[in-house]
């Protein structure tokens, strides 16, 4: 019965992006994807952005088309609010649909607790 | 009686590998190896690349001897089928012995599910 | 019954550092003081430092004050005996109150074999 119930409710991913590089948010984006087309569609996928990434949430970066489509696609974007506070960036500066959480690196903690899979590209 | 079984099956490790430069990978190499020495000798390790990483597994890398090395040692290496898709290389053109698996980052996930730790050295 | 044992005891956090840029330390070390911040008073943070990595615990380390801190505030540091030994480091050349680890990969395994989140900034 547990074994059915699991399999029923995949454990999602979390994806931790903390670095400052336009090409390394391209290729963790397309890792993004790719984990998007390989996973159970009900399988909750959630990209987790602290520290020097954060521009890749503002409207100038490059990649802000890719983006959206992977939103459309059921991908949640956790933007950090310590990024957002010691970087003077209001939540509404932010690209739309960006959710914000207290502290990046705590969320990425409290999700492997509730048993989801972490990955660090 | 479960921890019996735990005990007598440990849990196996999954590692990361998506950079281009040679030597971290060979610092990776290391890492592998001080894993094989310190775990108990049953462990499954699978060093699982993609990305701009795949040169590690071309005839030209500086490190097939260390790979085959660790390959006699126990380790599995996993090849991402996207990467080899997008890069245009067969599964012929890598060195011996290396499995393929449909997607390198939905595989990190899957080990994960199944209870393996993971490292992203 | 179960919920409430997890609740009282949360589980803990190994932080993965092997990496030589100070600045990347000093990022690293600002992650650890807001996992500090956000998580429960009781949870375990360490912090396994391996590699290149080690230099941020010999007294050259610009960050001898921050890490002296943060230790005050319950954050153990654990440092990799295979780096110590391939280095030429003795323990008693490293920063007070580091423990040694004989494998600094493979207590992240261990550690995660626990129950224990994983983070690789």
């Amino acid at each position: 019965m547990k074994n059915v119930t699991e399999a029923a409710t995949p454990s999602g991913v979390v994806v931790h992006l903390d670095e400052t590089d336009p090409a390394k948010h391209a290729a963790v984006l397309r890792n993004v994807s790719n984990l998007i087309d390989a996973l159970e569609p009900e399988t909750q996928i959630e990209l987790v952005i602290h520290g020097p990434a954060i521009g890749l949430l503002l409207p100038g970066s490059p990649h802000n088309e890719t983006v959206r489509a992977l939103q459309n696609r059921g991908l949640v974007i956790d933007a950090c609010q310590n990024t957002l506070r010691s970087e003077h960036i209001t939540p509404e500066q932010l690209i739309p649909d960006a959710a914000i959480v207290p502290s990046g690196v705590a969320h990425l903690v409290l999700r492997q607790r509730e048993g989801w899979a972490y990955l660090r590209p």
